[in-house]
Order: structure tokens, then C-alpha cells, then sequence
């Protein structure tokens, strides 16, 4: 019986593609609003394909954009296109049924736990922001547990909780590293269909559009 | 006759310490918040003792204090805490009267800039938060200027303004690296009586208690 519901965080439980592309807006924007003399279009351009050169966790993309356009003194736009995008990552909310419905489960008496890739402080900063901390008993982050996730990741996931795949239920959006991975080790899957593989074909168990829909799954288990 | 006025930013333009040690209190907080079962008073003094030994510009703050707590996972404290402080950080705002007195100052003919010590992007975010960046026409940044705020500092914005030391005066909150170096190459000065120094003796030509009565004393000159 399922007892344990993991949940992956970006795309899962807020729009994260979307708020990115915000933030990435209102940064240029800013430079512009400092006194940088470029259309929006062509600077944008620019940064997408730093950002597809140099991948979206390298810090530097707005003095690469500064260099590339010969600015001298960067100082000023670089600042006001990192406090721009800075203000919108920290500006995140959830996808609006994601705070009852956790709220629900937890009432019901399931254990909620994170299945996320990356950085620990930077994962626990967006479930900080998105005010939902507090609802997550643990939180398994690739960094701390050494392991991108794959099946290896999830099987160290069901030894720290010292729980049967079968007990578990992974809720992600990306069939590569939530679906595929979690199925693999026995635990039940649920694909939300959002972000940018929402178009990919699935083998989870089960497919949703919104996150309440986990609760009738669950009772129908 | 002066024409630049060149300002220091912290403690002069805004509040620095007070919001230095509001944004310390509210990180604390935040991690008590977070579940941490600690008392304010005994992990504030844990805090800055460790503030003192590694200086106010070290990154781990966080990170020692958990680890002088023996937190085994950090990661949600320490994310907890660096999100309030950085709230904190980017809610800053000026003393009330900056902003009407350099828009007066633009009018009359004044032409302002920024002389701080520090890193330019550190410095210039906090122009940009303060909303007053716009009326600057430059920023000298020791870091750029490859000196610290000393007499070689300000000789360098003489140079650079190609402006004779007569038609400068400094304003700033600090004696050692406001007033004095910048009385040393021969501009004015004015001393601002806020901050960590406002109770030392000083040099300058004036002293105010609030930038407002900069205008009075220019037009009496």
C-alpha cells in the first residue's frame, strides 16, 4: 500500500520553465532601463545561446552578454540584470492546488517526501519561497546523496526511508529522471503533464494535468 | 567653485548597519521558523563572534553556525536563512531625504557621483535597490579603481573627472576613508553623522545630520 508520495520539485510543483523565462525577460529588460541603448530581441537572442553554450547553471551569463557587447564599465547592467532576476526566482509560486493538496495528503496520513536534482540550499530555497517547506518530512537532494537520479539515487531514497518500492510513489514531470528511474526500482509513478518533456510519450502508471488529481488515484489504489 | 559632488554610499546614502543587523536577526528567525530548536539570544551572540573572527564579507556565515550546532543536514537552515537575509538585503531604502535632495542637486547644475569601497557589482545592486542609481553620472568602485578609498583613490577620481580638488566636495560618514583622504588631495568635504563613526572627532569642512543640508550649505559658498 502506498504510504510514501516523493514529489520532484521544478515543473512538478511550480511552473519553473515559465518563471525562468520571466526572470530572463526582466533581467534585459532591466539593462535596457539602466541606460543600455539595445533592443530587446537582439540581446535576447544573445543570451539564449549563452545560455545553450555554457548550460543554465553557469553564473556568468550576463557578463558574457556585457562582454559580447563591448560594454567597458558592466558593472551597473550586470547588477541591475542579476537583482531583476534575482526578484523574480524569488517571486515563485506554486501551481495554485499544489499547497491543499499537500495539505490534504498530509491529513490522510501519507509521508511526503522531495525527490529533486541539484543543489541542496538552491532546491530547499525554492521550497522556502513556494511556502512549502514545512509539509515535507525529508528531502533527498542528488548533491547530498551523491547520485544524479537514476535508479541508484532512488534505490538509496528506499534505504534511508527503509521502505519497499511498492510502498512509494514517485510525482514528477520528466519520464528521464523521474519516471523511468522510479519505475525501474518497483515504486509507483505519476507523470504531471507540464514543463518542457509534457509532450513525451510515458510508461508511469499514471498521467494528470493537475496535481489534486493525486488524491482520487490514491483512494482508487 | 564646487560642481561634482561625489557621495559614499553606506551609512550615507541608506542605513547600512541598521539593515545589516535587521537582516541578521530576520535570518535567524527564519531558521528557528524552519524547525530549528535553538533560543534567539545564544545563537545571535554564536553568530557574530563567528562575523568578528572571519569578517562581514565571508560567505559561510551560515554554514559555520550550522556546523557549530552540529546540524547534520544543513541545507534547509542555511537556505532558510540566506533567502531572509537576502530579503532583507534587497528591501533596502534610502534616508527619506536622498532622493529629493539629488533630484534638486541635478537641477542645479550639480554633477554627482558615487566614491565607495567594495566590489562594483555589490555596490552598484545597492544603488539600483535604492532606486537612486539614475542620478549618478559615474561610479568610482575602489575594486575597479584598483585602490582602496586613500588619497591614491581620490586622486584617481580627480583624475578621471579631469576636475581640479577645489571643485569637488566628498561626502561621507566616515573619517578614515571619506573625509580625511579625501581632505589630503584637497576637496571639501562634508561629514554625515550616522553610522559605526558617528560619535569620532572630525576634520571635515562641515558636519550635517542629514543630507538635506547640503543645499543650504552649497548655496551659501
Amino acid at each position: 500500500m502506498v504510504k510514501y508520495l516523493l514529489f520532484d520539485i521544478d515543473d512538478t510543483l511550480f511552473p519553473s520553465t515559465e518563471f525562468s523565462a520571466l526572470a530572463r525577460k526582466n533581467a534585459l529588460n532591466a539593462m535596457i532601463s539602466m541606460g543600455l541603448d539595445d533592443d530587446f530581441d537582439p540581446i535576447n537572442a544573445r543570451l539564449l545561446s549563452i545560455i545553450e553554450k555554457k548550460g543554465s547553471n553557469y553564473p556568468g551569463h550576463f557578463n558574457d552578454l556585457c562582454s559580447q557587447l563591448g560594454i567597458q564599465e558592466p558593472g551597473k547592467y550586470i547588477a541591475a540584470a542579476v537583482a531583476a532576476y534575482h526578484d523574480t526566482k524569488t517571486s515563485i509560486a506554486p501551481f495554485p492546488k499544489v499547497p491543499p493538496t499537500l495539505l490534504r495528503l498530509r491529513e490522510s496520513g501519507y509521508r511526503l517526501y522531495i525527490a529533486t536534482q541539484g543543489n541542496s540550499i538552491k532546491q530547499w530555497d525554492k521550497l522556502i519561497r513556494l511556502r512549502i517547506a514545512l509539509y515535507f518530512e525529508g528531502v533527498f537532494v542528488s548533491e547530498e546523496l551523491r547520485e544524479d537520479k537514476g535508479p541508484a539515487f532512488y534505490k538509496k531514497v528506499l534505504s534511508a526511508l527503509d521502505a519497499k518500492a511498492g510502498d512509494c510513489m514517485m510525482v514528477g514531470d520528466r519520464e528521464d529522471t523521474d519516471i523511468a528511474p522510479a519505475r525501474a526500482v518497483g515504486m509507483k509513478t505519476v507523470r504531471v503533464l507540464s514543463g518542457r518533456q509534457a509532450t513525451l510519450p510515458t510508461k508511469a502508471d499514471f498521467v494528470i494535468k493537475d496535481i489534486s488529481e493525486i488524491i482520487p488515484i490514491l483512494r482508487d489504489l
